[in-house]
């Protein structure tokens, strides 16, 4: 009997997980332990913790940690109070390994306390490259795990080339790519209305013949300009003559200024293209992509998901730096100018779709992979 | 004007910092920002804080965390509470770099801290390979760090096989060499009278014909075996015919283990040859060594300086695992026959010196390079 | 020389700090050490920090310890945090004495955290009694204080009763009654467009014919009930034909109850009465109540500085339970006809001012005696 | 089914727990829930969680907060720690109710925590009056706390006097006088080795023929003088021609001040009367008081149980200041002189015996109490 607690800590995290917890869920000798965490929780974000429970999985512990100001300190506090928690919960639950989700700062928390714990850590989506502080926390955690799931054949040679055994690394795809399949099969057209099931605020643009879709998070290291970079993206994308689902930021430092523009854009032009949503269900999400004119911002699904699913993409600034791309990605800086250009050119042609992510069977290959692979604690730097 | 902030966490620490601090003192254009932390600040661990007062230095900020019980998520507790402490403090004092030193698990608080505030991280000493959670914890430094001063050329090797860029990254050797070279300068036999100067229990033997040192930490991920592998090291130390100086273990979780059972071999056996000691002054140490017949544990001294010192070394289990040794070093495991024959074979044979750790002058290197280096808070993966 | 901390944690408690510090300041031997803290740091509350700054003092140290979420454990984790900085912030400052206001939750984390450091403790506005929590934690102060400031003579009297020693006992009166004092001097209406000075969202009624003030906040062991309990003040205010300028909530748990309900009710009715507003310097405050028709909901001005104003108000609910009252207040529970009822008698009769809570000169008062009481930080019961 | 949440945090609690554990462990409707923590879960203070576990009782959970370091801001960290873990703790077991016991500054933790998750809270031998720090947090307990058991009748009327409703309020003795009379119980002499059974360090005189008893704390407040204050009462005890058993001081702060001398004077002087002892068994410990000449120091045991026993006791400083004494305690201060004097005088009469602290049945009064007391969780304040 393995006991795997699985540590989400937020939509993105959740999504992937999703296809791994369905694989996991009937096999016999392994007992499911959720643990979800940060703005999993929390009602702006969307409260994934209700969904979770939704979707018939059962939470064994909360662990809340989101602070409620934007001192540059907070990321910092943050990790402390979730690894108080993360390490007392460990400790006393004992289980035979931890699973964590990609590159979030705020997985460094679990996977620190089950470091010092001395337990067996899996590593879902390392190896890859990014800009910024996220480059740091996902090597970091690299180094603190013990097995690792790279999604791509270039991620799992970064991981080698970090030191890591290659007896412990297995290259499975990246399972966000798994949901996007299975989301658009047999689908022809949205099927359902966005504005009756989620709401929202702005105006109700009707989207029938097309409409673009906007994510700009915020860049922990850029905090201070989100407020400016968000504004060059409001000036490209209302120029832009389609309907326009714009999605409110997640919860990094740097939030407030986003959502500020944001808010005022909306009072001020009270644009009849705009419309702004907080949160969706990710199947519902991944529809809207697929039958989407393109999408702009730093979301990495333009990345990933769009890459299989062949939707254009603009990607904006350095949130995405470093990852690889598929032929369906044009990148631009902070630019209103930029952004427009780029889009009306990865829109004019034809875009081939890529299994550089995965081929839709991560999932599964992860669950075989976690009931099976020989559970190690320590480490030996491999020299190349 | 560069303000530097330096963390001490440990006597281990301070001993490497010394020759840097010492160089670094009378350069204009440095502010100097001493951090004083954990084990540094603690009467049981020989309060290094008073010693560097004493040197001259003045101490910019204490910061506590070490807590009184022996459970498993003690270091994750620990850390919990450094890293709100760390990141709140360099919010405040905004340092331009953070400087940490080595492998012991607390250095993570200040490198996590100074990670998301995007301060520059100055990695001393990493690169080097050894067993256990250090080799965790080390690599994840790494990851987190900017730039880097390892020690050997090997050390050097591994961090630029991890992907860190070359420009960042600085050879200067160990400051504990330096420390070591200016210690022996000139002396001819021991400088002081141990006993008068340290006091300490147990018997106090004439050790003016010879004698021999033991150094054993606990290992964090074998902590619960810690009293068991001492009781191998008392027994083979007990055979050996000469006067011991037996230093007792750091903070590390499992030393209670240690600890206890030093107390009673102490009681009940009243050995003549046996004398304890808590903490020495890092020269005092050193010249110990220097007119040593050997010594025994697991310090990392043994490999270290003793390479230089060219004394013979007998290293007991893991926790030196991997690093690189020079040809005074015997490695054994737990097991007092296998220390004893070791020790014999070891203190037979002429050593050789060796500078694979250091020439005698890292401190002056790194003083020279925290002056000038070009800061980067950002960090790019470099594909071999 | 002395030097006093003056904790400062929440809009309300600056309010009353703000007489105190023009009087404090011009002192010699006084070194004032202003901790800026909790919601008073925090954007959507107003943040008092700026202007604390714009009024020319200086903050010593700003702690943050707000959390985003809305478990139950929120507040007791929040005092675990302030706690933490508190006891670290008075350890390093070593201030001759504290002073605390009032009874929000946050000012136990400043009181014990000087109780520990034996530092004198002074707690303004001690002795009233209300319901819930507040009851708990103003005399949990009181019985962890050294030095007693209360602002009514029957708050005197129940100090006394608690055992405490009347030489340490000053009443003073309150000093909010000395900003309503000086706020509405020589004023005969609204010197400020509340529209264009403040925002907010809603309509924005014509109110020079006269206004109402709505400013319900939740009660912290009802927090659950939030929700239901405004929709009945919204539906007792809607009636009320007259404009309404409604403030949202303060941080207490149970804070998302109230304002989602106005979210929607302001969404979904678009009424062309109410206008919301945030946070208000408060100054500018109590000339809107005191040139207002009447104040409703659960807010202490109502009670307070109402009664020397001879302001109508309807107090709804606990949260001013046991407040000594002028002859300005009816109370009410959560029932939108008695909120309605209530609100037509009081303002269909002549209002008498009270000085109960004050005559204007608590400030002054407050001031000196800091400078001169004894300091003392152990107690004695006194038994009646 | 009523779910009550034990908190123990000390040996000193634990022994008056127990009668109170023995008499609910049966009750059907009862379900006991015990906390575990602070010292009682340490290794150095006698670890009392595995007594608890040996007398039959399980643990519902540990709660770890005890620093390692000697700085003034210990307390209020190990507050902060420990509000945290107490808080999330009781928001997820949601008791029916929490009992806490006597004045130790950790009581404050669950206290608070249980206050505002408006769980209601049982505060045993409440208003009772000393010196020091443990006056301000008793009181404080009593003014958060819902229902009261004090154990005498003065200590019930100060409780009154404070405010708080009779309703709530409930003379029980105090259970440690069960424990007393239990152990007594027809014996004739002490019923167990005391050095065979406990070890401890330093001579071991023969008892057979009578002894004394020394037990000094540290007092919290005046813990720079903690070393001072112990070589006095060194002196004084030198001089009494009897064999000694001395017990280690406790964990508050101030005790390394304490434990330096004891260790210094046993090595300088190896007096032949002195024998040191860590800690005993409750039962044990009563029994030699009982079978002892008399009692030094400043323990509450010489002023509660030896009341009931009839055992001469010199109360030294402060640390029982305002206690109320039967007449076996004579009361002095820090020094040799008077504190030598004080003994031969108290042991040269006759002590008549008193029930002033209970009756030896407080432990079936207050099990019959929790089982079936109103629950409250609000408060009011009743003026005389």
């Amino acid at each position: 009997m393995r006991k795997i607690s699985l540590v989400i800590t937020a939509r993105s995290s959740y999504t992937k997980y999703k296809t791994i917890l369905d694989n996991l869920i009937n096999k016999k000798n392994i007992k499911i332990d959720i643990v979800c965490s940060g703005s999993a929780l929390i009602d702006k974000f969307g409260k994934v913790e209700d969904e979770i429970i939704k979707d018939g999985f059962k939470i064994g512990k909360k662990i809340n940690f989101i602070l409620d100001n934007d001192e540059d300190d907070r990321p910092g506090k943050e990790l402390s109070m979730a690894i108080f928690n993360f390490s007392e919960y460990f400790k006393e639950q004992k289980p035979d390994m931890v699973t964590v989700m990609a590159d979030r700062y705020e997985i460094l928390a679990p996977t620190i306390s089950a470091a010092f714990l001395n337990i067996p850590i899996v590593h879902i989506q390392g190896g890859e490259l990014s800009g910024n502080i996220d480059e740091k926390v996902r090597h970091a955690v690299t180094k603190l795990s013990n097995i690792h799931f790279p999604a791509t054949t270039k991620s799992m040679q970064n991981i080698i080339q970090m030191g890591e055994n290659k007896k412990n690394i297995f290259k499975t795809g990246c399972p966000s790519i798994d949901i996007a399949k299975r989301t658009i099969k047999n689908k022809k057209k949205l099927s359902f209305d966005i504005y009756k099931k989620y709401g929202g605020v702005g105006s109700f643009p009707n989207i029938e013949n097309g409409y673009i879709i906007v994510m700009q998070h915020p860049v922990t290291d850029e905090n201070k300009r989100s407020g400016k970079q968000i504004i060059e993206t409001l000036k490209a994308v209302s120029k832009i003559n389609k309907p326009v689902i714009w999605f409110w930021p997640n919860v990094d430092i740097g939030t407030d200024g986003i959502s500020t523009n944001l808010r005022i854009f909306r009072e001020k032009t009270k644009s009849k293209n705009f419309h702004f949503i907080k949160n969706m269900n990710p199947y519902d999400f991944l529809e809207l992509v697929y039958f989407s004119n393109g999408i702009i911002g730093n979301s990495s699904c333009a990345i990933r998901e769009c890459s299989f699913l062949g939707i254009p993409a603009v990607n904006i600034g350095t949130r995405q730096n470093n990852r690889e791309r598929g032929p369906n990605v044009i990148d631009v800086g902070h630019d209103h100018k930029e952004i427009y250009k780029a889009f009306n050119k990865i829109t004019s042609k034809k875009i081939n779709k890529s299994i550089i992510y995965g081929d839709g069977n991560a999932g599964k290959r992860i669950a075989d992979k976690l009931e099976k692979v020989i559970l190690v604690s320590t480490k030996k730097f491999i020299s190349l």
